[in-house]
């Protein structure tokens, strides 16, 4: 897929605006279209809604749906009939985030005036992509949702979605997620964004999206990310320090097949992703702090009134376990309903987007729905 | 100092070489320079020489020996009179490595046949490191070590020295450091590269050393290895998610602290450090490994005859405890004399250059020297 498509299952919802859209960051946007798959259908009651909140790479394509025709969704193991987020019995909805760059308003949509926005697209915050979310789910006639779900970033929004839409949400799965990220962290995205903007391709982000570019910038802080999404304990057990016949790449490089996985990952993301896109994204991820006009995580959760589930793996090092431990210990000290599990796995932060044999995140997320 | 300076305490051994020198990977050397430092004096008996092993980024200026005219070396508050290494009693020597860019022989040293050999340089091993210390040595009247001393790559030296040149050496004191490196330490180092020579002021290698580069890409290469010389709680504690005012740097920065302080890490090292050099010691550093050529750690070890210290810090995730006690266990296993200490500590890899309160690190390299 190349960065500027998207799944043809995916509709454009185009959001009707009677004043330009202000964000949180002081910007407005004139217009908006927000990428939405959905599955199952909304019962007569209307109660049956659940909204997916992706994480920073991914997009409105969560699922097949057990549709053989079509290519699987980056939760389908954990999505469709009979799974987790059961589509027989709930109406799921997925929607690319604001900035994203499949489908929904970002930096590769069209800016008033003519061209597309690039860099001039204006700064954007997880509250915004939560706000838009609101909006696309309005346009689809939901009033309310049995449950958010989402990972990572998508987690934060889960998170944001509970304090600022109340009445909206009766369940929140918040998934390897914080209330904020760490300065570890954030070294490691600020080091990335760094890494594209100093690549000279990137032309202060006003490089032309249809060109065959490589991008290398995007390639290291892809690789950079990649690090961190897995533990350590699994690249010891799935490269070691095993070498690779045959492995080219100058000079420099090391026969390690760890290294032609690296290269591998930053080359594939380059053709789906827009370099622009990552920087508003991974710079939304960094400032969000659910505590912030609040005096701490509980204080900020008191807004709250829907029922938790919080989850995080063992591994994890990009969102360690604390980190959601810290917001199940402030929900439980402000007496909200709360489930909380550290999940053993060795897959590192990228654990919720694998199955696992007997999926403990599908056995635990399945059971709190229906709960 | 710039990149292509020395301390002018250093002096440059002028090594000859009989034959050309040849290198684990197949090159060859015509000419050989070692830039060298030493403090204190050697005794009657020629049995109190010291040898110290850097880390990648520093140079032969270990220490200004307490001349109060001379800049402090980067190991100032271990070696000097009364130190742990103490001058007084030891005859220390500091090498800057081969294929460092202080004064020894590597990519900015002329090639024969006219020119800067840059990345003509040959491929060098730390194997190729320590034959030439060793060289070096010898063209000091050296022919016996009271102890080899190093931490990190500089450890890799020490390991390699005690296998080598079991004769040679009476005690290694090896810091944060391992029979290899892990392969999430090999992966930052594979991204760190790859940022280098994808930088257009790279040029392949053929850049002009003495001009005024940006050199972004090692700019993110050492923030890349900044994040992984500290430690999480480090970076929770020194940085966390404060503001700074009035920073800079473009509609994707942040303002958090820790943007600004990588990004003055990465632009002070650019002044300071050739990126070619980088390039060959870093690559040095990942392929070492202590047990090729041998069943494993133990078997390794079995060719040296020295008494070992054996250190890491509690919080070193680059060389976590476990990869030094992996070489103290091996030890133990085939009867050699071994200390090993894990030394809690929250400063990360770092810990080993800097003062902490009553030094336990100098505590036990003093007993253990005078042992």
């Amino acid at each position: 897929m190349h960065r500027l498509m998207r799944p043809n299952t995916t509709r454009i919802l185009n959001i009707p605006l009677k004043a330009p859209l202000a964000l949180k960051g002081g910007g407005k946007l004139d217009a908006l279209e927000v990428a939405c798959e959905t599955y199952g259908a909304l019962n007569p009651a209307r109660d049956n809604a659940v909204l997916l909140c992706h994480p920073l790479s991914m997009d409105a394509h969560a699922s097949n749906n057990d549709e053989p025709d079509i290519e699987p969704g980056w939760w389908n193991f954990f999505v469709g009939p009979g799974r987790a987020v059961d589509t027989r019995r709930y109406f799921v909805i997925c929607t690319n985030m604001l900035g994203g760059c499949k489908g929904t308003t970002g930096p590769l949509s069209p800016r008033p005036g003519g061209g597309l926005y690039g860099t001039d697209f204006p700064a954007i915050t997880v509250e915004d992509m939560v706000s838009v979310q609101r909006r696309a789910l309005q346009e689809l006639g939901i009033g309310h949702l049995h449950a958010v779900i989402g990972g990572s970033l998508g987690g934060m929004q889960v998170l944001e979605w509970a304090v600022r839409y109340p009445d909206f949400v009766d369940k929140a799965v918040a998934i390897a997620t914080g209330a904020h990220l760490s300065p570890q962290g954030l070294a490691f995205d600020i080091v990335g964004r760094l890494s594209i903007m100093n690549d000279p391709e990137w032309k202060q982000g006003r490089y032309a999206p249809e060109a065959e570019l490589q991008m290398t910038g995007l390639q290291v802080a892809r690789m950079i990310g990649h690090i961190t999404y897995i533990s350590r304990n699994m690249m010891d057990r799935k490269f070691g320090r095993e070498l690779q016949n045959g492995s080219e790449g100058g000079t420099f490089a090391t026969a390690f097949t760890v290294e032609s996985f690296l290269r591998y990952q930053g080359e594939k993301f380059v053709k789906r992703f827009d370099p622009n896109s990552y920087l508003y994204l991974s710079r939304a991820m960094d400032l969000y702090d659910l505590t912030e006009g609040h005096e701490d995580i509980a204080a900020s959760l008191a807004r709250s009134h829907c029922a938790f589930l919080v989850l995080s793996f063992s591994s994890d090092w990009l969102f360690p376990p604390e980190s959601s431990l810290d917001i199940a210990l402030a929900l439980a000290r402000i007496g909200r309903h709360v489930n909380y599990v550290c999940i053993p796995s060795e897959l590192g932060h990228d654990a919720f987007l694998v199955e696992e044999p007997d999926d403990p995140q599908s056995r635990l997320v399945g059971a709190f729905l229906r709960s």
